[in-house]
């Protein structure tokens, strides 16, 4: 099988089958002592496959976490710095974060810190934590379910990317990862958008996952730490984010991720209708494709001002206004725009209505 | 009076009087938010001096937090990064750490990571924080009283060295700040060691405060992080920090961090004297000098592991060697050195005996 490699800021990035390279990179550095983080899913599901593959990692110590983008908190990371103090990780080891987002984030914060600093690699294993956690060397946990608000810009050492792993992903799990790669197409390759319509889950492979990494890491590549063109990449995320925090806090059973991103991006693409210039005709593509895929989550009216101040912490605002990134085509975005609290409340009211035309 | 300008790595560090030119930074910066983080006793000694010299300051809010070093830990950052998101801070915010160690370390590292890093400057108003904490980016918390275990390399926008902030100053405060200068010389400027000697602390001024942070700043541009030169800084510290987390976590009214280093530095000679060469006139002269100053505080024999158990823990370490910092002569040191247990055990034997000779 096809193994990809993308150059990104002093890493490599490898889709496909990666333990030929792993075993190379393992060897090449010799660790003093390796450690790999999970959480109790990948615990289970991906690290026997996972060390059974690297028959030169002998010695490693296991540190894991409970599922659930809940623990993404300091407790936790708390927990994950005092567990590489018992074991005595010192500035010569090494940390292999084997999980979703939430290890990859949580994990790669933990070693940004730990000592100032220790060398992590990110092995993605959701479609999620594959096409956008893995590169842009972004660290974080959450904070009163404030999403990333504590982080660094830090770079792993490598990605390796096993798209087998995909394979024991639930249907839902895999949705919420392919919201990202809809937004890759649509801030900014419209072909991709386009294919991904017309493929969608069916056939994510190896291929379709290197192009969205691809698109994300040109992006980084020019504006690593967020001053213009990664901006794009918060599309749906103004919204999303907030909508996320507010599962979080209140549901049992919250939205993923991706779940989330899909809403605010059928709300940030209504502003975009509104404010930016986007067509109905491609407001309305955009609509039918999300509402296809992924279920309507109704917005209570009484949950606006909940919403509007998680969006008021959110990291990308500026001078105190709430910061979007917007759309003027499908395909082609503009950033640093606001809206008011108005306009943002009638998305909310367009999104609701929508429901309608997904029970139909 | 004369105001002494360092450049660092991209920032400037300002000893001597500092108002007009923090009233050009901030004119010029022009932030969203501007934040001042003190502790209870910055808040009462230097607030006020502070916020009057600067009139165009006019909108702040203040964050503070109980003085005492055992406060650097993870709890207190966690109210610091609430308080910011509560007051609303952007990446376009400022924060100030007006105080010692505690405040410079701990709000350092809360900017570093808050929203994936604010700007920050240091306002260092301790002697201890002005020649040490000021230049080398370095920030940080303690976990379970292991010194800076968490933290990342991130430099300030500035640094403000006022020394009219020692005058409010205990003699013990001054002491704790006094042993760093004392290390700068034994490390890498005989000239300035005696020339302390002579002067001691009656004359510290901002010519001796800029010689110190001077010094520091060579060693940290040649190696901001810590592979080779920048560990000669450690000397005294691999067993002072030990100390000093056995006070932590043992004592009512624990040990400054300059009087460990003072411990840790009377330990480090006599490992240096059996171990590297240092001539035994040198030992003893270092000795003098510091049983001069510095309070004796004998170390009980069941300590022992418990220090071990500290040092094994310590940043500093690789392959799991306890690593020393020591000296080949009074202005000469040799870095990657490993003691004995053994050895380690009879240097704070050796330690204790000096009790006697401060008695007499």
């Amino acid at each position: 099988m096809q193994t990809f490699i993308i150059n990104s800021d002093g890493y490599n990035v490898y889709v496909g089958t990666i333990y030929t390279r792993l075993e190379e990179f393992l060897t090449e550095r010799s660790y003093a002592k390796t450690f790999i983080l999970v959480d109790t899913n990948t615990s289970e599901k991906c690290l026997p496959k996972f060390t059974e593959n690297l028959p030169s990692l002998k010695e490693y110590d296991i540190i894991e976490v409970d599922a659930g983008e809940a623990h993404k908190n300091i407790d936790y990371c708390v927990g994950i710095w005092k567990m590489l103090m018992d074991f005595g990780a010192g500035r010569d080891s090494l940390l292999i974060n084997l999980g979703g987002g939430m290890v990859t984030d949580m994990g790669s914060f933990a070693a940004s810190t730990y000592k100032r600093g220790i060398d992590f690699i990110q092995v993605p294993t959701t479609l999620l934590s594959q096409v956008d956690a893995s590169v842009g060397g972004k660290t974080g946990i959450d904070i009163d379910h404030v999403k990333n608000i504590i982080g660094t810009f830090t770079n792993p050492e490598a990605v390796f990317i096993d798209t087998d792993f995909l394979y024991t992903l639930p249907q839902r799990e895999l949705l919420s990862g392919f919201a990202e790669m809809i937004k890759h197409g649509l801030i900014c390759d419209r072909q991709y958008y386009f294919d991904l319509q017309s493929n969608a889950l069916g056939s994510i492979d190896n291929a379709m996952i290197f192009r969205s990494v691809n698109i994300k890491n040109r992006i980084v590549l020019e504006d690593p730490k967020e001053r213009n063109i990664r901006k794009s990449l918060n599309f749906g995320h103004t919204i999303g984010h907030a909508v996320e925090s507010y599962s979080l806090a209140h549901d049992q059973d919250p939205l993923l991720h991706g779940e989330a991103i899909a809403i605010g991006m059928l709300c940030e693409a209504w502003l975009s209708y509104r404010q930016t210039g986007l067509e109905e005709s491609a407001l309305i593509d955009i609509q039918d494709f999300l509402l296809a895929y992924y279920p309507h989550y109704p917005v209570p009216e009484d949950a606006f001002d909940e919403l509007a101040g998680f969006m008021r912490k959110d990291k990308k605002n500026e001078k105190g206004a709430i910061n979007f990134t917007l759309l003027t085509a499908i395909g082609q975005y503009t950033i640093n725009q606001t809206c008011t609290d108005e306009l943002i409340r009638e998305a909310f009211q367009y999104y609701n209505g929508l429901l309608k035309k997904k029970q139909l």
